[in-house]
């Protein structure tokens, strides 16, 4: 199929609107109670437009909260592996700790226990890329020297990370810069990583 | 209220049957399906017995999740304070991995974003006693110098837990001993501790 430059405009001027009619109705409604159909309406879609690029609200949702992960915290390389891991961590505990953000994908990983799909989507789309990158600039500040050869840099990923989705889940207080920062010193400690100057 | 010893043994025995046939339910209908009026109907109980002694399905769920891992995972003081951490973690990841324990701490931890009563109970029932137990043992290896004085004993805990979290609510597969123990290793060595002999 041969698509002009205007559709594909189009259907990224579309995507865009049901994404934020999505995040929208999550701040007004909560994510337990937006449907396809309050989306579509939102976004001035039909609801078949959605259900072409989407299987439930779920996904679309998704979508929406990993646009807003990615853009707000890249894995930027200052040299500085201890600073980068901070602006990182931070940047998605801030995410979570904004709503709708952070209830929506509290509300998503609720409904991954029970439908086989969205978690795989998940998977596929959220997480494994995003730890493919967190490993990937790990293996920077390796070849920076900034971390010993023979660290386990998918478990630090997961020491880093695990943390966060703790506290998220449990709904206790979010970690603040400072327990971060320690957070993040403690992995680079268990790496073999020397201190920082 | 005085209680005669015959009605405290009842109502023991109610708990229990009570537990047991939540836990037979989640394994044959999966979490979502329970009932209360079905457990009440397994157990040979009102619904109002239920009702005096919990507030919903979920918190019936959660005792029986709770006394599982209470009794699965002890916090064991063989001295060695490696060996007792893996054991530890080993023993609730083995748990997770078992249904219908696994599914159904996933159902509860599920309705726990929008449910705040059970948010609540998750915290004070299973999360902070659980936790407090966990700095004890690391500050009993403090005492006997395997860990150093000033370490940052909640951090560690959360680094050895959120892993495990992390795995079970996004469905990804179970860490395995090996990964265990080098979990522990890594989260020891954060803390400064000695590497083990």
């Amino acid at each position: 199929m041969i698509t002009s430059p205007s559709s594909l405009r189009r259907s990224e001027r579309s995507r865009r609107a049901i994404l934020e009619a999505a995040l929208e109705l999550c701040t007004e409604k909560g994510y337990g109670r937006v449907t396809v159909e309050a989306i579509a309406a939102r976004a001035g879609v039909s609801k078949k437009t959605i259900y072409r690029w989407w299987p439930s609200k779920s996904a679309v949702i998704l979508e929406a909260f990993t646009d807003a992960l990615v853009g707000t915290t890249p894995f930027v390389d200052t040299g500085d592996i201890a600073a980068d891991l901070r602006a990182n961590v931070m940047g998605a505990v801030k995410l979570l700790s904004t709503p709708p953000y952070g209830p929506a994908y509290a509300g998503i990983l609720s409904e991954v226990h029970h439908d086989d799909a969205l978690a795989e989507t998940v998977r596929t789309k959220l997480i494994d890329p995003r730890f493919e990158e967190a490993v990937d600039r790990l293996r920077r500040a390796q070849e920076q020297g900034q971390i010993p050869p023979d660290a386990d840099l998918p478990l630090a990923v997961e020491m880093l990370y695990g943390p966060v989705y703790y506290r998220h889940v449990l709904r206790k207080p979010v970690q603040d810069e400072e327990t971060i920062a320690a957070l993040v010193a403690h992995v680079l400690r268990a790496l073999g990583a020397p201190p920082e100057p």
